[in-house]
């Protein structure tokens, strides 16, 4: 199950549910290899880093500098381990990255007693990358046509919207430059995000932030349901509303449509951490499982509930998902209803699927 | 209130009471000058960082490229603004950085509506902190003859640990070398952390990782308490368990004392997001306060209950508090009670303060 939050073109949408797709494929094929769910993860971002179409890895879209920098971030909730990179250059895949952090963490202790990092920024991210193997790629490999003519653009708009500020001196009156922020969004967070229901391991672009950009937590003694959330949007939103972390707690309540509803309202729309934002950015894709038994007559049928569900501010959401067993991926974009306004409304959609067997 | 958690040699106890007395008296000075709670922070930050012997600012460890790089956050417990930098290098007081990008962020969005940024690393935070007139500091001048002697002699240390790893094959034995994370903490993770209680703002060196490092509330409809926390250790571990969130959030029944001891025991110590840890090493120290009346047969007595607590479970903490009342900053070295084992078991030691007034 993928998102990509944001705003998308028409034109656009076939290419985006195209990578959707190959994605989700690329994932299931892992799976039915007997790969662990980390590693169908990590697969699927990494087709989708591997797209110019989207702001990860190869065509990113470029800093204020001129560079390309990547976040990755990757969770499993089996070990509840945890890998991420923040503002990585010069390496083609960061989700590789971050799913070598976790595996090497999941290891134990490295030398002399040092505990392996979890998350490893800027140049210590690159350098240490290299020195596990991980091939360096040239920056300017990964800029695409379209993520340096977006990049021109947005730089001059910029450039002309300071011009503007200066030339009106209107310097306490920043706040209310919001009817721009779609433009924005676009340079900054069009985020992608895998996961899946093996193992609940989760990756993600973007707010590498622990509890921000995703969370996987397997079925425990305190909690009935194992869940896996990725997030997508403005990044700072993101962060600072830990939405994915609420997301997954929030789960645990019955009524997922209902708990996705609430936590998205209260926890993000409404938060008080927002309090000064007037429009509010982000998506959610949320999945949950739970062995389930149905008593019959004369027979006990038991299997897993599944229920996938997304919600977004956002003016759109592109969503792709695929099971193992009908091994068809869906995509599909949600947009919020009409009439809204993207920030401040949402939209929420989902659905449940049961993988049941008869017991003897 | 600060706190250092970690190992504190008998030798070094008074430097760290020294320089700990030092940060409070400064933070107070700005408090009675007029100065709000996140300026009163980061003034005894600057304290703390400007200090050679503590692993923040100048006289940080090195890291195993021989370079330093810091890191920072504070937060806001009224606005819930929050700063942070990771791995800035060339910077000689991080804080300032961090509380920069709070005291921007609160001034609303930047030119073509983009969101300021709350979080920045390595060259970007570098780059930035220039940028807004913060002047870089040549790394070399950071460096003391004490932080490069250590460095010095913990690379030795790995150097030769690895050999002996490599010497004897025990690749798959490297989660048994935990007898040495004491030495190693010296290395990461010897913090210093600030707050104060008008505003609740708060500041903490290392993890600025959001909701692990530092936390702050303001009381609101939800929450009778104030909150403010700080931790302290293996940045791992306060990250993956996020335990100035946890903590905060804990602090929200009545009994503060029960409360923190149950969220170390439960949320840190036995955390399942450690389980795979056989030692769990930080410290907290914990702020709150809630207006209170009491009434009396002929009047009211009302004014603001203030509690302040600090546990850890590393072998020693060294805590420094002073309140602007009586002028006088108090140091303290906490230890582990003799016999139990650092990592596993916990020392937990707080007090309460009530500053009332006659009401008419």
């Amino acid at each position: 199950m993928l998102c990509k939050s944001g705003y998308h073109s028409e034109s656009k949408a076939k290419e985006y549910k195209h990578v959707c797709k190959r994605a989700c494929q690329r994932a299931v094929d892992r799976l039915k290899a007997g790969a662990l769910a980390v590693e169908a993860v990590a697969a699927a971002l990494i087709e989708l880093e591997d797209s110019p179409f989207t702001n990860a890895g190869m065509g990113s879209n470029l800093n204020l500098s001129g560079e390309i920098e990547c976040d990755a971030s990757i969770m499993d909730g089996k070990s509840l381990h945890y890998g991420a990179v923040g503002s990585i250059s010069g390496i083609k895949n960061p989700v590789v990255v971050a799913n070598r952090l976790l595996s090497e963490a999941q290891k134990g202790k490295l030398s002399a007693g040092r505990i392996p990092p979890c998350f490893l920024v800027g140049r210590g991210a690159h350098d240490w990358a290299v020195s596990q193997g991980i091939p360096p790629c040239p920056s300017e490999k990964m800029a695409t046509k379209f993520s340096l003519s977006a990049y021109k653009r947005n730089k001059r708009k910029m450039e002309l919207a300071e011009k503007i500020d200066t030339g009106h001196k209107q310097t306490k009156k920043r706040r209310q430059s919001s009817e721009n922020v779609s433009a924005v969004l676009s340079v900054r967070t069009l985020i992608l995000s895998g996961l899946s229901s093996d193992h609940l391991a989760r990756a993600n672009q973007n707010a590498a932030h622990y509890g921000c950009g995703c969370w996987a937590e397997n079925a425990c003694n305190m909690n009935p349901y194992s869940t896996a959330v990725s997030t997508s949007g403005c990044g700072e939103h993101l962060i600072r509303t830990m939405l994915a972390r609420e997301c997954s707690a929030a789960m645990q309540s019955e009524d997922a449509h209902q708990a996705l509803l609430e936590a998205m309202q209260n926890k993000f729309i409404s938060s008080p951490f927002l309090a000064s934002e007037d429009r509010v950015l982000g998506g959610v894709i949320v999945l949950r499982c739970c062995r389930c038994v149905e008593a019959q007559p004369s027979q006990n049928i038991q299997g897993i509930l599944v229920e996938f569900l997304w919600s977004h501010t956002t003016e759109s959401m592109c969503v792709g998902y695929m099971s193992a067993q009908d091994s068809k991926a869906k995509t599909h974009i949600s947009r919020l209803p009409p009439g809204t306004i993207p920030g401040q409304s949402l939209a929420i959609e989902g659905g449940v699927c049961r993988l049941m067997s008869v017991v003897e």
